[in-house]
């Protein structure tokens, strides 16, 4: 509880590596995490080279933590193993299909999240790289993922070397709905908004980005319509060539 | 990490109700988990009511712990909340997309399973609901949930009454792969898969099922192609629906 309570995205590392046993104890801390039917229909490349942690920094934008980083894990959806066992046990695996790729998904980021909890645990620092799906299609290539098998996210792992303050979330009653969905009124996202857009920080960022508002900085800058829709077409792409979009019988 | 090592799914409750106060601690405990961007982009729905729980039953194949755990949580991938506060604040939303859908299910499931570790480090018992994704189309109507929301994975929660053996899971080297994707070898799968298919809980599964593998048991009975490809087309079907599938400019 006291790693969950405290969790702050690290992007400065110390130049200190990862002893390899609390690595494999923090690895099988993503194992024991809920699966689908038991099948743990996920896999983790564990990248510590350099070379390949220079390949990968491209498909990460070049952010520096990347390369910085001891070690980079990349969480994969995966049925290519599961599938070759059926194949060889005279069964035929019928998962070439979409739910196919959300069930794999699913299996892969609890495992994830298990993992970044565990090391926060044991004094590591965690950030998520959420350009894993947007550039999918290339670390499919580095990483050398087979059929029926995607990255979904990666994490880097490491040492601190920085130790940010909490980052702010929203008000409780803004993600929490009683029984069914209370959709907001005008009112609820004024009020759900307001202490983030009174932060200094906002002040500052729309002074820096000549923007009127925090929304508009999110759709015009940070997570654009333009970037979006590019994204959606790699990464159904990517699921037909790996292999998850056959929905017919 | 004492939590993450010793979870097992809890299919049984006692009739005891959760502390308002215990709950509200659980699920702020999920809002620390990371999100992209900071937007949260997530809701949770949490039921109590039996006569909402009852309909949720056959969403859920009437598995009884469903109207049994006192609190069902329904995660979904949520930008309603977002775009709405980007149309308040003059900022065109662009997240109508497959991209998108994503990215807000990564938020969901993160937040899920930091509730599930808080859960559990309480003393609570969780059991993830994998069905969610098979009938969103039919859980959308019960929880009301607006376009821009989609159920994505359910959680029931409650005090154990029962206390059932550690699942066994692959051994380490089945899931993790060094540097990039070493593909497996026919003799690796059998290694992976070999003290599985010994195990006693196997030989009585296939004199049940009247299979000769185990893999069968997974491919004809528990989940098959013909389930998949159907839950496929609701999935993407909710998906139009719910506005995440506007790919193009």
């Amino acid at each position: 509880m006291k790693a969950i309570l405290s969790h702050r995205s690290i992007r400065k590392f110390k130049n200190t590596p990862i002893d390899e046993s609390l690595l494999n104890d923090i690895l099988y801390a993503g194992s024991r995490a809920s699966t689908t039917g038991n099948m743990q229909v996920y896999s983790i490349v564990v990248t510590k080279d350099q070379s390949i942690k220079e390949q990968l920094l491209p498909c990460h934008f070049g952010q520096e933590m990347v390369t910085q980083a001891p070690v980079v894990l990349t969480f994969c959806a995966d049925f290519n193993r599961f599938n070759k066992w059926c194949i060889q046990r005279d069964a035929t695996p019928g998962y070439d299909n979409f739910l196919s790729f959300i069930t794999a998904s699913i299996d892969a980021l609890l495992a994830a999240q298990n993992i970044c909890i565990a090391a926060e645990d044991k004094g590591l620092g965690i950030c998520y790289l959420g350009t894993t799906t947007y550039t999918a299609d290339k670390i499919i290539d580095i990483l050398k993922l087979p059929k029926g098998v995607v990255p979904i996210t990666a994490v880097v792992l490491g040492y601190p070397d920085e130790k940010p303050e909490l980052t702010d979330r929203l008000p409780m009653p803004a993600i929490i709905h009683r029984e069914v969905y209370q959709d907001y009124s005008e009112g609820d996202i004024d009020q759900i908004y307001a202490a983030r857009e009174a932060m200094p920080l906002t002040k500052k960022l729309l002074k820096e980005n000549k923007k009127e508002t925090l929304a508009q900085i999110f759709t015009d800058n940070r997570y654009s319509k333009k970037d979006n829709v590019t994204f959606s077409k790699v990464l159904l792409y990517v699921l037909h060539k790996q292999g998850f979009m056959n929905n017919d019988m």
